[in-house]
């Protein structure tokens, strides 16, 4: 029996577009699972994902069909099947302030407990079961306590509110009132790491998976300090940069943004050492011809035996958007299952494999090689190392 | 109540000399336990490790203490401990062939099982308890068959074994006779992967840990490996590239040698990723003046989603002989665990972990990572990360 | 009035396919002269280079089309021009010798002067101004003195001659009877460094250039290398790799071969620097998926003011054919001028900048940056930074 | 017949005690010329330069001997020599806000032109030939009009000078009475690119050397963009990162100063390419554990023949203060010989060598090894390789 994923994207841009696109390649045979961490061992098999909903607040972008708009990352062959799928207009509360982007919200025409109203409708009438959010870096600030949450809905606090914590606000109520829905917080703001949402999502049969999908340079950060602290090698600095061309490197030379980001990357190094090695992590610049595909530096000193000082040093040229498409692939079908087995509020054992800052909060970062067994474990699939 | 671990040395050289220096410095205070990977956690302390004897073939080193070879290796302050043990002569076997090092060994004075009962005498006396083999790697062919082993020994048939397997043999009768001793091979040559070693350690008593100990570049690129096999992204190739200025690198520009150490090497591709990539993956050359700290080269290819092509590179310079001494500091300790386990043959979850080619043969590697928690376990440890 | 350059290539294998195709397309608006390091600079442009004669011995290859050969190495557009040259059948004299590739030589036909006046009227007919030879890299001895050339081939001696051997003597033959030609080897085989090659050509109104093109890391590390020259920068040692997985790649895992890159690589240390610092410099490898687009990596460690000890590593993915075929653009053109002035025998100029091992023998390689210059005053344009 | 250089040192940091420790130590004979340029091959000889006064702000430093300053930066043998300079009071106009440093300077004592009358004095006293400028870098606004910058110091702005504005014009003044005298501006404050400062200069008989000692990654990648340019391979992008942990680059993470630096840094590529490729080059971070032995990244994509596209990425561990202090030697030198050659204001073969911004202002960059060969000409020296 087929069991299909139906899914709702907030944030039609890059990620969301290769996300499309390679989905619909694999459907017609001309993708592998690369790129697709469990591939196809879950009982819900990649094929069954199905996009039927897509959100964005980008002028140019609203009301046309995906087809039309992954033309603009993608310049391959591009499915027909993505031609049935509009873009729908969402809210933004300033998440393209500073871009070269013209934006148009729902909170134009409506309060934001209207929009949310709005958004539950849409999703009730699409039948949407995961609602995949990956629009870009937001400056925000967490809510901690549910009231405050509440209280700035209510209040239509435009100023305090970002637009993922509408969307998970609105994630939460269409759970309630359908029995259960899954919310995967692709980027730094904290949702699964806020209590509040964390409380609001346990009561309203919800499961949030975040926050931050991690990609790039800081897992394989991770699994080398953990391959580090495994030899009681003493890490003495570390030093990592990062630079593309992207949407969202642009986004990040907005310095409030570029500060949610460093706190998430930074989290990792004493999670996983044990000690805070004195460490400088953050995304270091935009230089638009990389495009996509960003370049990475990292600088590792430490102390081995005797007092040897040792050095690795790591560059690479990684596609961005891809890596975290790939991701999404699981992450979706992982958000139904979760809801099935009733894992609502979030889950730490896909948190820890998929994401930067692996929420609730105080949860700390593993080396990923050992997240992903214990995600294996979670799912009731077979250790593939352990 | 101090628990003594009695250990005898074969092949005074780099990697013994700052494992002698570096045990003596953290006695004294002088040193923490940077590069031991289990650090103090044992219940064999670092400190109860005792040196009691040590063996070489190279004429200008025998008859000599300890203090005085360790000189050649650090020029940082000698402890004065190490003025106590002297350099006894062991046998060779043309494994300084080629070197600009004039070798003398028993061998010259008497037949190889005459050689064997010398050394079994010798280590009876000084109650050893491990022997750590850590000479030049060696070119051997493996024995597959104790009958093969045996007669070997018994017709004095110098060209068709190596010094390790001759060690490793006498280890053998020497557990045999004191009722239970360890010998852990930290180079290349097939001990714990040939079933002839294994067979015979089974029937005497005696714990065989190896083969070659993993620093540097190996057990690296096997958790890189992990990192990329758990996220399903596909490798196309790998280049690895390492040069030194040691004698071992000396050693390998030996095209025999060379071969036995690309063996060991290789094997973790496929066993990491489930398929063999392509890879060239081998001990490059040598510079005299890079020293003991070796230049490491690596360059992965791979596609992620949607057929997107990323590429890594690491590249670092890496103390070869304090990442090997410091492994050896858990092996001489783990060493007498496991005889006091009566875990006599092999052991892979200790080879698992501290090995380029874990024993017994057929045995697969896996990323570091997950190895090392094994170990813990094995051990009576707590998890680190599990 | 347009100046045609009549151009015969040698070795129709990747370098000279995308020679081709590159050449087609510029004449096409399809590209810029990006790779060309004169560009249009030169009194001849490069839309008047014309191929009219190609020679091979792979049978797979002889009687077919260019546009049927570059098919094998480039798979975008194939300008329709390229199907009128066929490819024709040269000598190969074991050149082709442990590849898999099934060889077809002149040679099986007639004696090697038969092979020489063969060519020499295949070249009359053609109307040929320059030869580009770009073979795969031979094993080889150079001769020294005239007299045992002309010897060893009078005396049809396959053993002692390499292909390129044959070609160059071909190539003096022809310019002796039409009054002057060009010879462009840009392979390490020693014919601008081999003083009876040079005496030839003086007699014979042929201008040598050579040898061994100068793509890829050695010219970088010449300038590289010239940068801390200039600074008293004390070099301690130099390690440099790249592997790759094109054809030239694969001949180089044959011992023979590789000699003879080596010899030609490392004589840029001493010259540059003026002493000659410990260095490791050769092709390390084949690893067939990197294809045309080797890995290079080089360590370069010196000693700054007041004995501080630095370290540079470069490492790159660089296109080995258009990199060699971006020169040979200049190097026909330069050909045809140097004909124009009689400057014949070699010309160091020309070498200094587009060779490896530049010739005349115990010319000396300079940084790249400043032959550049030179270069520039030898063929009449103003300087460019001087 | 000895020829001394006296000199005085304005900021008694890192590089200027690498500076006084690294000239002694030769002088002893404990070190050879490494690090500096030109070596010995001066009329002036190395063992000839003479501090002779020392200028700081540091309340912990002024009125301490060298001996006592260098100890801070260096832990080998510290030469008695030292013992003999003490170091003076000087300006710092809030060259050390936001620094953990306790400033103190003669403009709290007495006015700027007061202040200016009393280095005079002092520099009169101790026959001063040569002033080497090496505080930290500054925020600063340059003048561009002579009467723009009396108007400051008569005025008495201490918000609108600099410390190095107000050494420099104390420089010219005593010039003015002594005849002749060299100020080197090692820092990226504007002097050389001046015109108030260089017409001030030429009427004083000061000769100006400026601006930015070219140390570290910035002269590299002038000489690889050069050797790019050479074969005319067109880049697409550049990215360089550099990160270390002395107080440069702690005063760096001050956003003004930053600033200043990242302008001279980016001069280089419009300069030597010919266009404008998009780069981000700037100082990147601080990393205390680091230290003074900086990590530099760069990242480099560009188009060769054909269409193809090729990378090269650089990273390195470089001593900052060794690589600026080298410098110092020849320039002390070079200052004095400009002052014989009255080559008063600023003299571009010089800077174009030694200088990240070369003076006067729109002189323009050019590839080092080119830079230098000028240099040795105007200096009289045979050249290297041209």
């Amino acid at each position: 029996m087929v069991k299909l994923v139906r899914v709702a994207i907030i944030g039609q841009g890059y990620v969301a577009s290769i996300f499309a696109v390679g989905l619909e390649r694999i459907k017609l045979g001309e993708l592998g699972y690369y790129g697709v961490p469990l591939a196809n061992e879950l009982p819900i098999k990649v094929e069954d994902i199905q996009i039927v909903a897509s959100y964005d607040v980008d002028k140019s972008k609203i009301g046309l069909p995906l087809s039309e708009i992954v033309k603009r990352y993608w310049n391959g062959h591009i499915p027909e099947s993505l031609q049935e799928v509009y873009v729908r207009k969402g809210v933004h509360l300033r998440s393209l302030r500073n871009l070269p982007i013209e934006a148009s919200g729902l909170e134009e025409e409506m309060t934001l407990k209207e929009a949310v109203e709005h958004l539950v409708n849409e999703w009730k009438e699409s039948k949407v079961e995961v609602i995949l959010n990956v629009p870009t870096t937001e400056a925000f600030t967490p809510f901690g306590k549910l009231e405050e949450l509440e209280k700035a809905i209510n209040e239509n606090n435009k100023d305090r509110l970002t637009a993922t914590q509408v969307y998970a606000y609105a994630a939460a109520q269409y759970a309630k009132e359908v029995g259960g829905a899954a919310f995967v917080n692709a980027i730094p703001t904290l949702i699964a790491n806020d209590p509040a949402f964390v409380e609001l999502a346990k009561e309203s049969n919800l499961v949030i998976f975040g926050d931050d999908g991690a990609t790039g340079a800081t897992p394989l950060t991770a699994d080398i300090l953990g391959h580090l602290a495994q030899r009681n090698r003493h890490v003495l600095d570390i030093a990592q940069f990062n630079i593309g061309g992207n949407t969202d490197f642009l986004a990040l030379t907005d310095k409030e943004r570029n500060k949610s980001k460093e706190y998430t990357k930074s989290s990792v190094v004493e999670d996983i050492l044990g000690y805070d090695a004195p460490h400088y992590i953050k995304p270091t610049g935009y230089l638009e011809p990389l495009g996509d595909k960003k370049f990475i530096a990292m600088h590792i000193e430490y102390v081995s035996f005797n007092g040897a000082h040792d050095e690795l040093i790591i560059t690479g040229r990684i596609n961005d958007s891809p890596a975290l498409a790939g991701l999404l692939v699981d992450l979706a079908r992982l958000g139904k299952i979760a809801v099935e087995k009733k894992a609502f509020g979030t889950v730490y054992e896909v948190n820890a494999f998929y994401m930067k800052n692996p929420g609730p909060r105080d949860a700390r970062n593993v080396p990923r090689i050992i997240a992903y067994e214990k995600l294996r474990q979670w799912v009731g699939l077979p250790p593939r190392y352990l």
